[in-house]
């Protein structure tokens, strides 16, 4: 059977939320599931900013580059401190989920600021799959990333808009999407897709992302313009 | 003789800007250029912007689906509607740009907003190049994307932060960088590099997007954490 993705909407539930050091989110469906979540662990730069906000995570994670010596002693029982260089914050908090048994985890902040952090970050989740098996959603203002590989469903609504990127696909083919799929070369050809209903379908060969968005195309423009 | 990429600073000079619609640019490098522009084409919705702030833009190109009657009627001598729904707002105003004799463009307010379409416009780059030959910088608040291809030479400084995506290239090496590179698979897998000097040079067989930052590592942590 192939594997269903679902909508995803305030009230998702999740084992743990990573929360990284990108913009911190505004929209209300992130914010919600920040504010229910089961554990959060901050990336890095990531703890100071929530904890200045009045909140408390369960842990801190990362390089420690972005912590005061004064930070970092005075949260020392949540603080986990990885130094190796060749991966990044998000990445370190993830280990640091799984270890814990968490293998459904919504990432929050990962996306503005750097726009090659941004790449960075979405780009994980290809990992984070591959190598970790876990079920993983990166949640921005405007909608969801996940990674996907092979024959899958995805719950949509009619409007949703939907991009997809490839990442090693020779084969990549829709059913219930506004515009024909194919195996993509380049980053911008299966942006700006839709979802003609309450689902579409890929079958494929290889590994991709699709990012969904919370509202209709119309809704956004009434929103966002 | 290897494509050599300059610095972008705040004096950089274009024959053309296309502000996009993503975030409107906030700093000094991009505003920068922005204020000192020979010409302004933009794309859709960021008119409507551009104007409420108080300036005019040379022209607006776009599917018009961001812009009101009235707005059309009032500003019609500087718009041009393009409906043609195989590219988006961005290739609109390039080739519009384009068919004025301008080569040389930067791109402001491409990225921000939703992630589909800021990693559509970074990708659409590499198309610029391909298709329409032209020399084109994407300006964030935090560095800037260009498009490259083969062996090229890329001003740096030392301490600057540098992240390589590959498009299409099997053999990918670096000189002057402090991690080695190579033909990567995933997105993330060049990011996080830094320059050792004023150059570093790529020897490679195919595209790839750089991205270079404005600020050292060192500056960036003071001034955005």
């Amino acid at each position: 059977m192939s594997k269903y993705y679902p909508l995803i909407n305030k009230n998702s539930e999740f084992d743990a939320v990573i929360l990284c050091d990108g913009d911190y989110p505004s929209a209300e469906i992130p914010l919600n599931i920040l504010r229910n979540a089961n554990f959060i662990c901050c990336c890095d730069g990531a703890g100071n900013k929530y904890i200045r906000r009045g909140k408390m995570p369960n842990a801190i994670v990362g390089d420690g580059d972005s912590m005061s010596k004064n930070f970092k002693r005075k949260y020392k029982d949540i603080i986990h401190i990885e130094t190796e260089q060749d991966t990044n914050d998000q990445t370190k908090a993830t280990r640091f989920c799984i270890n814990k048994g968490f293998k459904n985890i919504a990432y929050l902040g990962a996306t503005g600021k750097r726009e090659d952090h941004t790449l960075g970050n979405i780009g994980h989740l290809t990992n984070y799959r591959k190598e970790f098996n876990i079920k993983s959603v990166m949640l921005t203002d405007y909608g969801y990333f996940v990674s996907a590989q092979g024959n899958c469903r995805f719950a949509s609504f009619k409007g949703q808009q939907v991009s997809f990127f490839n990442i090693d696909c020779s084969k990549f083919e829709s059913k219930g999407t506004k515009w024909k799929t194919h195996a993509y070369k380049y980053w911008w050809q299966g942006t700006l897709n839709e979802a003609l209903d309450d689902e579409f379908e890929i079958k494929s060969d290889g590994s991709f992302l699709v990012f969904r968005t919370y509202l209709s195309k119309n809704m956004e423009n009434k929103i966002f313009k």
